[in-house]
């Protein structure tokens, strides 16, 4: 039987508010077994460029990474945001090592390459190196990876920190029975977006079908959904959406995914 | 016998001219054996820092540490400059791995005590971590490690970079025979400031007394010197100073400094 691995990607907003990031780092800190914790920060990312006089590009809701905004969110990713993240899991006794792709070539990727627009040096992951990650993993250090990846040609790369998540969790998989955490503001899948409280516990292929055709589904939902399903089919055990409570032993209010 | 270990720590000039990073980064991914490469950035802090609207306080050459100029030196140190510094070791096959002193907690420190000068977020070391560093090592890695530390309270802390070359040289002793090397844009410790050429090739204790008294060694050298002399009575086997090219097999134009 293979050892469970936790892999939780938090989302921006927890990252932005101060108390909420204290507190996801206090479960995260106490999960058991191997784990790795994966983060953006395109928000501090945008308020950092503003600052430096940097306009922000964004196309349907992606950033256009041009050379300066590339600065920047290596700067924020890997520098102001990864380091706090790791300062403060070490003092909750989690002993994190903050990581870009690049570091021990953990993530190798390939600038998205131009069709209808330009994302610049955004990057499309080719190769999850597992044999390093879990190098890591075995010395019982806790890998925290920021969004960035690189091209192994001294080029570093924005990445999506959902799609590396959801790679980091596919390429453990090899090695680990795997449980991918999408952790973020609400509770988990809503029945009815409304309610705060109305969590589909658990969806399967089935159910995920059904609700597609009732367009039951908010439109943000829908890519990642459609996500959680490619890792699962991609030997990925389970994932989980909640917000960090979803962490804590013994709780339930949250949606679990499996085929 | 002791396994040798490199460490090599490299000034601001050097970060902030393109090409002569590029030509240090393959010389340093060339030297064999393990090896530990160290940075700061404070120029490029600077300019970040101006363009931000903060000002860079300095008190005798120090910069003090405040607030919003530990958020700049985090961005820079261990984003802008370590990640880009560890893209271009690993596109030359150098396996390396970007760390703050929190990664792994392999630094330690504390806030420095408020005497005559408050310098704010500045960190002194307390503890070098060489057990995680070695576990690295093991595992391959080449670890590149920044100007900051931690008091694993969940602070981070501005340390200067000389400072903590040597402090893992000492830690490190421990395991390895240990070389550093100190790289900057001179090709060594100089007879006269002015003739570029007249590098001092060995100095030991003897001679460094005999140079002190006929004030030979120029200010800027002075603190570096001593430093050095501080690592060697620590089990440093010997400590290097000179141009990038001193790490060149072969090389013999630079400064080799023993007991």
């Amino acid at each position: 039987m293979k050892k469970q691995l936790s892999i939780v990607k938090i989302g921006g907003n927890i990252i932005e508010n101060k108390n909420d990031l204290a507190h996801l780092v206090q479960l995260f800190s106490k999960l058991d077994g191997p784990k790795i914790l994966v983060h953006g920060g395109g928000k501090k990312a945008s308020q950092i460029s503003e600052k430096l006089g940097i306009r922000a590009q964004m196309s349907d809701g992606r950033r256009i990474t041009d050379e300066k905004s590339l600065e920047v969110v290596v700067m924020v990713y890997a520098g102001l945001v990864n380091k706090n993240l790791v300062a403060q899991l070490q003092a909750n006794a989690c002993n994190a090592i903050g990581l870009s792709g690049a570091d021990g070539n953990c993530i190798l990727a390939h600038k998205r390459p131009v069709k209808d627009i330009d994302y610049g040096y955004a990057g499309d992951i080719d190769e999850i190196n597992a044999k390093a990650i879990n190098d890591l993993l075995h010395a019982s250090f806790t890998p925290v990876f920021c969004a960035l990846t690189h091209d192994n040609n001294g080029q570093l790369l924005n990445t999506n920190a959902d799609t590396i998540a959801s790679e980091v969790a596919i390429g453990m998989s090899e090695i680990y029975d795997t449980t991918l955490y999408y952790c973020f503001e609400k509770k988990g899948v809503l029945e009815e977006v409304s309610r705060e409280d109305s969590v589909i516990k658990h969806i399967d292929s089935n159910l995920y079908q059904q609700l597609m055709k009732k367009g039951a589904i908010a439109d943000g939902m829908l890519p990642k959904l459609h996500n959680c399903f490619q890792a699962l089919s991609k030997n990925v055990s389970r994932v989980c959406i909640g917000d960090a409570n979803m962490l804590k032993p013994g709780s339930t209010l949250f949606t679990t995914i499996t085929l």
